[in-house]
């Protein structure tokens, strides 16, 4: 069976029409020309999308027809890179603004090829020293703090006792904070202070120099890194994980609102890539996802697909040590949870008001 | 005066929240935290964001409350990193479905820090021997043809007269036409007809994958490239674009639906990485683009801009040969009009096909 992915995705149409819409998105998203001006019988059989099902999904709340339409397309047009692989899956369908791309079945051996997560949750936890705890992370800003002043709050931030101390995203290669300053800033203090707190610096440009961060990141001793995939381009992340393989990858989602439903974007895509842990908006927090996307993203990154080591879902966004519980009763324990302006709005007091978080996660009742 | 962007959104809110959404998105696109946490007056005074202005642009087509806030961010948090650029303009804030980057006002030194394209119109004209007229185009597809077939597809274009012939951008580096023989076969076709009409193929991968294929598009005597910034990460095509010079880039639009609007994302943020003509979907076409928007799109494309070169408006999606002249009257003649399937589903006639929409490209009283 050549068209062996089926693509699916949720259409906005009445129904008179979506028959039409869904052949006309079979036909963009693999061949991309009138049919009848093709007469090559591979790729008639091989290659042009073939619509399998539509299925009427409205709802009294979706004020209007709503159709999930489940298309073959075939994994010859993509091989093995992952931005072919978003290509051909939604490239120019992303353009409709009446259409989702809800989820994608891919082949075992298509999903394998691409490896995946290099550590899983295992690997994360034992890095910090933990056993089978939800993992902490908090984020090192305000944005403009100079590499010191970072490495200040670092330091408090592990005197609470923290696993994971990430950069806030948007901490690149500023003037004020260079990267490498501030790696080796933060790094140093870190390692003076002798705690497990591992520091995430965060990825930023081309890929070379996202290549030569990581070497810098790697000369200091750190061995965990973020990137944002939809701004690096999926391809060169998992250029890095591969180049990379002892080095852990954080997700994160920047850049990432689109009409790609976040359960396959990270639970599925970026977990291929190999995202050891994905950051995402957390349901009551300052995002809009809905309980419902939180869970099924979660349950994306953590279900068994094809061997692939898990990715650890980190819910964050607006997060509060007094939703510790509801959030680990929600997800369950294999995570991280972060809690960044939470933290840092306890000031004079963050090392206590991390110490609390910390304190919170591991009096859960893991059972 | 160092908050020297400004970043104009659009948002759907009631007016009672209007002005709290402005001043968490205001936050957000900079500092990230809760502002009564800091207390550095670096970071207070020169980088968190402000608020300048709300605007109600609500009309009664726009069902409920849509307003215009226009938010004054720092270049600094940016330095001259493309992805960066859109980090700092919409990263977290594009998880908000009812927020849209509408447009960004920009220092000219930081724009022309990019430099933006290297040929525009004027070059892309030379090189297929055109005067002041409009530059025709097509596309080599279906995907799954041999190089074989692609190249006989591109003298039949080349004996139409067109000017330049792309690799539809779902082609790349797959089994059935390889990337380095797909561009033997059809620049050695092209070469061996001895027309002007150039042949510009479709990059993917990584930053070095692209690299290569630059290297082997050069090797054969190519000098234009088509390239999708949104799937490779437009740090990487400012890269390639800087370390090519003498290469002309099309951009294509694949993967760009998103909530920022087309005539920003095409017109300046593609511009300022280099992209010397950018494809995008035409308006009464297969895709939802109104004729507003194209115009606005190809005006900023075209526009004088802190002394870059244009950037030449492709519109494309389901063109026609008897669109010709009102696309023309449409958009001015700086332009290059793009058919593809409506040629190729010619079939037998398709160089007949492709001469008359390069008649009708000439016939125009240019005036």
């Amino acid at each position: 069976m050549p068209l062996d992915i089926h693509a699916i995705y949720r259409i906005r149409s009445n129904a008179r029409l979506i028959t039409e819409r869904a052949r006309t998105i079979a036909v963009e998203q693999s061949v991309e020309m009138p049919l009848e001006a093709i007469d090559d019988p591979f790729v008639n059989s091989e290659i042009v999308g073939r619509v399998l099902d539509i299925k009427d999904i409205s709802t009294k709340d979706s004020g209007g027809g709503v159709f999930e339409v489940r298309i073959a397309l075939a994994t010859a047009t993509i091989g093995s890179d992952a931005g072919q692989l978003l290509n051909m899956l939604f490239g120019n369908t992303s353009i409709h603004d009446d259409v989702m791309l809800h989820d994608v079945e891919l082949p075992c051996e298509f999903v394998r090829a691409f490896e995946g997560p290099r550590h899983g949750i295992d690997s994360l936890r034992r890095r910090v020293g933990a056993q089978r705890r939800a993992l902490t992370s908090s984020a090192l800003k305000p944005q403009g703090l100079p590499a010191h002043a970072l490495a200040a709050l670092a330091i408090a931030l592990a005197r609470g006792g923290i696993d994971y101390v990430k950069d806030d995203h948007g901490l690149a290669d500023q003037a004020y904070s260079p990267f490498a300053a501030r790696i080796e800033a933060i790094q140093t203090a870190l390692r003076r202070h002798g705690s497990l707190t591992h520091y995430v610096p965060s990825l930023s440009g081309d890929l070379d120099s996202m290549r030569q961060q990581i070497a810098a990141a790697r000369n200091v001793g750190i061995d965990t890194v973020m990137v944002a995939p939809m701004i690096a381009g999926l391809s060169n992340v998992h250029r890095l994980v591969r180049e990379h393989p002892a080095i852990a990858f954080l997700a994160h989602p920047s850049l990432a609102g689109s009409r790609i439903a976040p359960p396959l974007l990270f639970g599925k895509i970026f977990r291929m890539l190999g995202a050891d842990a994905i950051v995402f908006p957390n349901y009551g927090g300052r995002f809009g996802y809905s309980p419902e996307t939180c869970r099924a993203l979660a349950r994306a990154a953590l279900a068994d697909w094809h061997g692939l080591r898990v990715s650890v879902p980190v819910p964050a966004g607006g997060m509060s040590t007094d939703r510790v519980r509801e959030m680990l009763d929600f997800y369950g324990t294999d995570i991280m949870l972060l809690i960044g302006g939470g933290l840092l709005s306890a000031r004079e007091q963050l090392t206590e008001a991390t110490a609390a978080f910390v304190e919170a996660v591991k009096a859960y009742p893991y059972g």
